[in-house]
């Protein structure tokens, strides 16, 4: 087709059913506006996912928009995505700009990363090791193949805050505070989190997440013959029930062993999407998972050129 | 990447948000199951659609599968999705194999059949003239190009039934059964569309609709300078609500101008999707609008093969 020939390169990929548009963009040359990451991300109009993954090379944005040093996020920005992109590090070639898909810039995603790693990987283009992100330099690996690839991120560390509570179709749920560069209420409970109502978002305390907060509803650590395991269903903020949500499954396993009177652990998580593996140590987490691509093309450069 | 080089080509397409992936399988030898259809259309783990749109060559489907005369998409089928094919009829070369998001084969879908007739025809594999569908033929014009082409397709006769009601949030609307190859229940009602709750599957008499019906809201025709118009709301059996629906359209606008006291006219119908024209004629239906293509591409070899 002859539309096809001059499109915008694409993949789509998930992890754990949480799914991405992938923008391969090594030059930085994408006008990858809030409006096209929206149109693209538009599950009817568009391609549908739950955000867009751009690969880019860090050094390639550097100087391009604001570098705010280590990143948050809440760069005055351009425009054109650029905002809160820090300073590229030493050997960290590849930098991930991840957009919601409302079209904002975001910090990390935890599935996100795992697919933008996988598909670096495929691609040839490497995957292991650093990789830039706005909330600063996340590390990789890749083990196995083909449907059995599983990716390996460094979460880095998820600090455990306040207890609070939060109450779901009249019932109360203790929980606690977990920073894993984003806020959690992690709720560990022995109900079954398959009959909870999540249509609505769960309520939580405003003056401890003024931000809003992504809500997590974990079973208690159960060990079998595999290792310890729990199960976890998920309310992102501003999005409603997820298939998946990568930071939450930390701060779920991080809730769940402190729950134990434990500080770390190795906990497999099943999710709705999936399951997921996280690695709790003395300042530092590791999620594991598969990460999958489904399909590869070009955007019609008319569909394209006609979004601003 | 090497996977995408013996990919399963597909594009991405939609019209007026009711959206669909169109697989080019012109000789009939892709393995279309059920299975590979719902992840397709899975919006997490596959590339997500409303449905699939198999572009075969008529007379490749001949003798490979159930033939059932002008189909009625109820054949035994062979679990390949041939069953219900009708018989190749002169000067139609190409078929929609349409299939729903569960994997189900279907008769008919209005804006499948344009998004059907725009990849034809960008294609350069023709998409004026007769197509075959499972419903039998249905005849496409093509008006204007780019973002200002209009498919128009002839919907065949819509036949008014019986008057029944529906009841929305203790609301009864009163409407009447209207089959455009499948069943409608068409409420004519000033109330605006808007403030319905359509969450729920709007009230049917199941004796009138043994096997459910498509439920549509619509408002009372008002003349306007560009012509007659009317808005819309659809409840689609089995799916809930879509941003719009090509028999709903039809059978919209045959109760507003039935109620109205007409039996033809041309009249614009504003959905959430967008907006859809209908012309009534004695005896004949024709549904025009928009139709895109956003996406061409390969599925991913690996991600295919595992399905079956």
């Amino acid at each position: 087709m002859s539309s096809s020939t001059h499109g915008i390169a694409f993949s789509k990929g998930h992890g754990t059913q949480n799914d991405f548009v992938v923008l391969p963009d090594p030059d930085a040359s994408l006008d990858l506006t809030a409006a096209r990451v929206a149109a693209l991300c538009d599950r009817r109009r568009g391609l549908g996912a739950d955000g867009v993954l751009r690969v880019v090379r860090w050094a390639k944005l550097a100087g391009s928009g604001v570098s705010t040093g280590t990143g948050t996020g809440t760069g005055t920005g351009t425009g054109t995505g650029t905002s809160g992109v820090p300073d590229p590090e030493p050997g960290a070639e590849w930098f991930m700009d991840y957009r919601n898909a409302d079209g904002s810039a975001a910090e990390m995603c935890g599935n996100g990363v795992r697919v933008f790693a996988r598909y670096l990987c495929d691609r040839g283009w490497g995957g292991q090791g650093p990789l830039g992100t706005r909330a600063g330099v996340r590390t990789v690996a890749i083990t196995g193949s083909g449907a059995d690839t599983v990716v390996s991120v460094g979460m880095g560390p998820a600090r455990i805050g306040a207890e609070s509570a939060t109450v779901v179709d009249g019932v109360t749920f203790g929980g606690v505070a977990i920073d894993v560069g984003n806020p959690h209420l992690a709720c560990v409970a022995a109900t079954d989190p398959d009959g909870l109502d999540l249509t609505r978002a769960p309520s939580h305390d405003p003056a401890l997440f003024p931000h809003g907060v992504n809500v997590e509803f974990v079973t208690p650590v159960v060990a079998g013959p595999g290792g310890d395991t729990v199960r976890m269903r998920v309310h992102e903020r501003g999005v409603g029930e997820t298939r998946s949500c990568g930071t939450g499954t930390v701060a779920a396993v991080v809730a769940a062993l402190r729950a134990a009177g434990r500080e770390v652990g190795d906990v497999a998580v099943a999710t709705p999407g999936g399951t997921l593996r996280v690695t709790v140590e003395p300042g530092a987490t590791t999620l594991h998972g598969p990460a999958e691509l489904v399909a590869h093309g070009e955007l019609d450069r008319a569909w394209w050129d006609a979004l601003r």
